[in-house]
């Protein structure tokens, strides 16, 4: 079921905000809009959406209503506003923040009577409206499930379970994930560069390992799953010793070295815990220890 | 071509030159091994294999003569001594190490009349043989066509230039790939396990964000050999919003918060030198830069 005239609000009309509520009307969803500074919403209006004077009239003229704003104080401060009635109303807020802010948010929203998602966007605004946009969401299965026909007219959409953090906790690991492939990429182009390869040639290799790799993970997360962590593959100590190569090339080739450095710290301290028999995964005791001040 | 009855030597029978010249016996070829320790040629010699008395004589029996044994040193050691002759073999190296003592091993080789390609070996003992084992060659071109279909009994093998050093800068700059991908799937999952999600549910999720990333890399290549990076997707200072978002996630539930810093330290450092309005690319300035002491 994709009702397309399912009537829908959102509100905040920044960069993001302005590509949601365009996807949502090029969808066909009558759609309603709101934003501090007004003039954000002139060209949205010009493309058919209808202005709402006030923050309550916006919550009321949508089936359900997105917020994505910059922050979620912001978040609170707009729809928290005494003359503002959530009672009965479905809000997805999208706006970036930690699982406590969500879990925090969707306690508030449901004491003042509202359903309440919590979702991320992984996605760039020129991507909004296209699949390749994944949209995360978290909170009560039979809203997202009640939702989901609308929503997908932002990207692809996912429910990852009832605790309203995950959203921002898959979140940031995700970008964790991101910028861990890309700064492991930029370290080997600068490698390699200093031999006078350039980018383009080095690239395809790094695409491989990396795929390569991520096929590893759903096998290795069940070494952490069991808590158990024999060296099927390779031992600890074995990478900690190119880990050590990895630091002295870069170091000889002057490239920057606190990449390699980090991960060798990482594996060496697991070692000196007594791990260095095991397998890589048995780091997640040193993942999951506080630390980095 | 590959004629599986050309001879072949293995100088050094650790765990993984006993994988090397198991393959090579696996394969058919006429097989002459030496090891330090005499003893762990048993087993090679019980399936196959023709034990030389020394080094010397190791080195006359094969084509050509691969070398596995912990490091350079130990290879300059044994090869180097006065009874050995190396006019006229073909000696390949698999021994890891650095660039400059692949290059140096090289000129070294090369006075003494031999010919010489460095290799790295991506893979285990126990993959050796097969397909999945990745080993990496530099050196003459010539060289390594006229001995690759030899080499080929020990895995997928691949020439990545002229320039001695690349074989073992291709092998830290994957390494680093590899352990980058599985630090920051470990810090994804120590995240999600603070709100009760086991490692196999998030492993998937990784998976996807790790392959699909990948495939980006070909494409931010070109704006590195460009040397010129605008922001067609996204800006570093949007990053760096985001990236602000993963270290206070990590610290507020009390994960380790080292990768989420240093990622987050590269990324304010290039943002500090004019470099927030440009795409992450620009970020192989702080990579290519000395530092980490
Ligand atoms: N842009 C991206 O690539 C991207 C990607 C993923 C997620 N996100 C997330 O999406 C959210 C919005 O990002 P954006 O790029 O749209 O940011 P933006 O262009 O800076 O827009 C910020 C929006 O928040 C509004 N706002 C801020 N404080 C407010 C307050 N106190 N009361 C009412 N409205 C307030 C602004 O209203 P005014 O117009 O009146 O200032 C504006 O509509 C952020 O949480 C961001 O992290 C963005
Ligand atoms: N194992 C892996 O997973 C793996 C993966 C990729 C690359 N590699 C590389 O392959 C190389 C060998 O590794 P390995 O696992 O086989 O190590 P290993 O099991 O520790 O074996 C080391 C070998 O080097 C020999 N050796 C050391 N010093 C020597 C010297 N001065 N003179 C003569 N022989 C000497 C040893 O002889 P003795 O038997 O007499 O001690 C033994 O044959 C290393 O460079 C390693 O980094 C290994």
């Amino acid at each position: 079921m994709n009702r397309t005239d399912t009537p829908v609000t959102v509100i905040g009309l920044g960069l993001m905000g302005r590509a949601l509520a365009g996807a949502f009307l090029r969808a066909g969803h009558p759609t309603t809009v709101w934003n501090r500074t007004v003039s954000k919403a002139d060209r949205l209006v010009a493309d058919g959406a209808r202005p709402a004077p006030t923050v309550g009239d916006a919550l009321k003229a949508g089936s359900l209503t997105v917020v994505c704003v910059t922050d979620y104080p912001a978040v609170r401060e707009l729809l928290g506003a005494s003359d503002v009635e959530l009672d009965g109303t479905m809000l997805v807020n999208l706006t970036s923040g930690d699982s406590a802010q969500a879990r925090e948010t969707a306690r508030w929203a449901r004491r003042r009577g509202a359903r309440y998602l919590d979702g991320a966007i992984m996605a760039v605004p020129p991507a909004i409206g296209t699949a390749e946009a994944v949209i995360l969401h978290s909170g009560p299965q039979t809203d997202f499930e009640a939702h989901k026909a609308t929503l997908e007219a932002l990207g692809t959409v996912t429910h990852l379970g009832a605790d309203h953090g995950l959203a921002a906790l898959y979140d940031v690991a995700g970008l964790a994930m991101m910028w861990s492939v890309l700064n492991a990429w930029l370290q080997g182009t600068a490698l390699l560069r200093t031999a006078g390869v350039d980018a383009a040639t080095y690239a395809p290799f790094a695409r491989q390992i990396a795929a390569g790799v991520a096929e590893w993970l759903p096998g290795y997360a069940e070494q952490i799953d069991s808590g158990s962590f024999p060296a099927e593959v390779s031992a600890l100590e074995t990478d900690a010793r190119a880990m050590a190569h990895l630091v002295e090339e870069s170091e000889a080739v002057g490239v920057n070295a606190e990449l390699p450095k980090l991960i060798k710290a990482m594996a060496d301290r697991s070692i000196a815990a007594g791990h260095g028999g095991e397998q890589y995964p048995v780091l997640i005791e040193e993942f999951s220890r506080a630390r980095g001040d």
